[in-house]
């Protein structure tokens, strides 16, 4: 099993992305294709006193910033880190790709360079979010923000077989994310949507779910357009911010509440834990011929680490396959 | 400054609503006006021992319940309690009304026998959120699942005038709800109305605003369609009691958590409130001639007090003067 890694991409590259994949080569059974400038990866490691001993180094002459457009990815910056690392999959030389680049860029890239499994109308990005009851997929959470109620039906199924065979989830429990529980809610995008998940026999569909419910990981994939999906995960995120803000106000307030957080110690940091989305990794971008993890810009070696597990995991799992086979029944259903 | 009441809307009706407008009655110089059967209201508030001295009843017939559709407030039910409460204001019996009701029969009911500010193409209903910086108004949260840009442009104005003349916020920032900061993000309707909102000379535009910066209540004034909207409001009430329940699982977990949290004790209180949106009153409704207010379905008496504070203020403020200036000067220019 091999994982190509975009070593240049996101807001702590370089050198996180080194000590991610040290630590990811240390722990699991993997081999790892570092594509980037390699002068640059061996002088970071060098001043770092890292050891890239066992890690492979793929030449990558560019890299993608954040003044690129996405499609740079494809055609000025074709010898970028990511490009190459994206090129790998495709060209069999890895099993899976992750990179904590732009977005834009990694979407346009992955979608156009592995290409998508045939039937799937659009490769939606899943976000892993911890939930009350365990944790849960928001597909799509930014790919798409305009879609047909056929994808959102997609994202239903790929969602669904991702958490059953990633996250070991059985029966996934599938939801709309609407305005209201009823049928009949939203908008006719969500209305027809809703008709086709209903009818699915590749996922156990619930029905609608409205915001408050989301997080509490009774559904665990949620299905909404990218426009809406991008909202909720950012929308939890910045909660949960605002909440922990808080909490730290409360904390330092005096001497009794500084004891009283002592005292509350490691719950705390298991409350922060259990909170914290980079343990499961980075978003999948689901509905391509091969695995492609988008890790959060911000990622640190941890995160990193965590997203080629997942990968790992990901490539190992049978997930491309199933959803070929679904979509292909479902063709020969019409 | 009278305003009318739906004593049997809400969860918690009609003893909570009376309770309330007690409450409201002892704290502020006010008209009450209770709509309901007044049977039943002395009937309550006798079995209470409650005095409804110095309150005005007001008989209604029959009660919108939660199986009747929207539309029953106009005809087969506009004897009720929410219609006649209604009505009162239309009528100009009263000047500003309030319901813990059915959020459909209350939009439809408000906009049908309030009416519209006239230039004002959709009344919407705004939610008033605790945020770091202080509150903020997520205007639509739910009445208008499809809008057009031009609605989104009023919506903010409405906002803003609303955040004024209410909350006494001074110039609020108004932002839009989006998948992206860049002026390009989103979807037609979205970068529309970013144009629109960014000529428009009575609201001080800052761009697009992300889900996670919502929270921080940097902006005052959050634009969205009633569709995303209400995810919004709904993800962070639901990220909030995740958070919360969260906590209390730490708190209670073993002796010395328990210690940590007696330690706490007043900072948790203050967070809590902090945190609780029923100090701000109810959504208000905002786009019509007069002011109506839809208070949580699960107000307590607390909240049903809030309501009638929030809906005095709104009364006695210029909010529908100031909107229609606006509006009635921006057709001038066209």
């Amino acid at each position: 099993m091999k994982i190509s890694l975009d070593v240049f991409g996101g807001d702590n590259a370089p050198i996180e992305i080194l000590k991610g994949a040290i630590a990811a080569k240390a722990e699991y059974d993997i081999e790892l294709a570092l594509c980037g400038s390699t002068v640059e990866m061996l002088r970071v490691a060098k001043d770092a006193g890292l050891s890239l001993e066992g890690l492979e180094l793929i030449e990558a002459g560019s890299v993608i910033d954040m003044h690129d457009e996405a499609k740079a990815v494809l055609r000025q910056k074709a010898d970028s880190s990511m490009a190459v690392a994206l090129k790998m999959v495709a060209d069999g030389k890895a099993d899976a790709v992750v990179s904590a680049g732009s977005t834009g860029a990694f979407l346009m890239g992955a979608t156009m360079i592995i290409k998508r499994i045939k039937g799937i109308k659009r490769p939606a990005l899943g976000a892993i979010m911890p939930g009350t009851a365990g944790p849960y997929i928001l597909v799509d959470c930014g790919a798409n923000a305009e879609v047909r109620p056929e994808m959102l039906n997609q994202f239903g199924l790929m969602g669904s077989v991702y958490m059953k065979n990633v996250l070991k989830v059985n029966s996934p429990k599938v939801a709309l994310a609407n305005n209201g529980a009823e049928e009949t809610k939203g908008t006719d995008l969500q209305r027809d949507a809703y008709l086709l998940l209903k009818n699915n026999k590749d996922v156990e569909f619930c029905g609608n779910v409205e915001g408050r419910d989301i997080p509490s990981g009774e559904y665990q994939v949620i299905v909404a357009d990218g426009f809406s999906g991008n909202l909720i995960l950012k929308t939890v995120e910045g909660t949960a911010s605002f909440t922990f803000g808080m909490l730290k106000d409360m904390f330092t307030k005096n001497l009794f509440s500084k004891l009283g957080a002592v005292l509350l110690g490691s719950g705390l940091r298991e409350l922060r834990q259990k909170m914290d989305y980079t343990e499961y990794g980075g978003a999948p971008l689901i509905g391509l011929k091969q695995p492609a993890v988008k890790a959060h810009g911000s990622s640190n070696a941890n995160a990193i680490k965590n997203a080629i597990r997942q990968a790992m995991q990901w490539a190992s799992s049978g997930v491309t396959e199933e959803i070929q086979k679904a979509v292909a029944g479902n063709e020969d259903d019409e």
